[in-house]
């Protein structure tokens, strides 16, 4: 069982994990140097105890404790109960679901581990806008892809706003990050995929009929403003495009990728 | 030509317009009530005013000026120009493209002439979140949809991150709000639209089958959090759903949204 712990100073140093949540860049590196996420809401706070991770700490209102009394039963970190007016001392504004936890990372898996029994993946470069990388993982769940993997530059998908607006599908699908981006293309290609690049080169082809009939098919996508690096787009096996009015510049990222997924799911 | 202002003081009652840009609930008070909208960064400042909005006037740091001086060309309004630093204290966050411009909403056209020779159309019900309403403007433009019309209470599209997001098909597509809530959808049927409702409904047909082969389609997309209200959903048309694997809640409404245009788009 959780120990729970009043706090009544907002300045507790044993808070220091759900900081300034707000502050994109402080939590990139506070995140990544102490080797932990932060899940907001009960319903996520849940899927990460379920998903297996260890929690560090939980912090809440005291209203949330009992919602939550199934997942503190299993673990033995610190439940910090707060007032609510306090909670949004700490972490810079009104949390909605007023419940939070701090779990640990895992050791990423290889990509082969990944890769295993796979049929579709998605590959994305330099996606910089974590709304788009969580929106990405939950398309890519419904409409059936076995695994992501991502370019070593990528936004982070244990993000907080990554995490809440996947649903949990980063929980559920296999992911890890791509160690070599020079060769990562090619490396997919020896491993059996076909490496479908989207991008809205003048050479590219629908893709639809880019990926009629492939068995093996990663779906390559690049960043918001710039898509896709020159080395990747001339390393994919194929370039297609989704076919769009005349005069519109582009879908969003995680728009178009909906849209090739569902197509990806249907070759 | 635009009066130029130099102005040092941050606190100056000529930059209310420009105030307090991430309070949604401020901002959404104050733009209604004071019938403007706000434009950020140089490319959306040139869009509205080529979309023939009227300035009320700009705000930007003096590098931002030759820039634009296109666009403060054709104005008599005041263009406020400030230090950087100044400019991130009276918006409230660091301007990443320093141009800001205040404009002057215009009343909103009829149902009818928005309907007029339109061929797909998409309704919003009840979205709040302006990244979703923005985001699905760009789609609907990018497959060619006509027209876009909003519930009463569905979050403003020339709410400044809706025309971000929306890359500017605000302004290339024609909108307008229902003035009729509850009688929405039959109207649009008796104006000789099929309306098709998303839904997660047990007689959902897949969204193929229920756009096959007709003329005028009116999709009808409903809230992130609750989906359609009963009323919308029971006076549709027809329920269609997107084809998922099973044990997936739902994709996020914009991304369900551009697969729904897409597969419309080629009925």
């Amino acid at each position: 069982m959780a120990t729970i712990v009043e706090i009544t100073d907002p300045t507790d140093p044993r808070l220091a994990d759900y900081r300034d949540l707000r502050d994109v860049e402080l939590r990139k590196h506070l995140e990544t140097e102490h080797g932990l996420f932060l899940a907001e809401g009960e319903k996520v706070v849940r899927r990460s105890a379920e998903a297996g991770f260890a929690p560090r700490s939980f912090l809440m209102a005291p209203r949330w404790v009992d919602g939550l009394a199934d997942v503190l039963a299993t673990t033995d970190a610190p439940c910090y109960v707060l007032e609510e007016a306090l909670v949004e001392q700490v972490v810079g504004f009104h949390v909605h679901r007023g419940a939070l936890a701090s779990y640990e990372r895992r050791p990423l898996p290889s990509v082969a581990s990944v890769l295993t029994g796979a049929r579709s993946v998605l590959v994305l470069e330099d996606l910089v806008d974590h709304t788009n990388v969580g929106a990405i993982f939950r398309s890519g769940a419904a409409f059936g892809f076995d695994a992501v993997l991502l370019a070593p530059r990528c936004a982070d998908p244990l993000y907080r706003r990554a995490i809440k607006v996947g649903m949990g599908a980063v929980f559920s699908t296999p992911w890890t990050r791509l160690p070599d981006w020079y060769d990562a293309l090619p490396d997919l290609s020896a491993a059996g995929f076909t490496t479908v690049a989207l991008t809205l080169a003048d050479d590219a082809t629908p893709i639809e009929d880019a990926v009629d009939g492939v068995e093996k098919v990663a779906l390559v996508l690049g960043s918001e403003g710039h898509g896709l690096s020159a080395r990747w787009e001339e390393a994919a096996d194929r370039r297609a495009i989704i076919p769009m009015r005349a005069g519109i510049d582009s879908l969003n990222v995680a728009a178009a990728t909906a849209v090739a997924c569902y197509i990806t799911a249907r070759r």
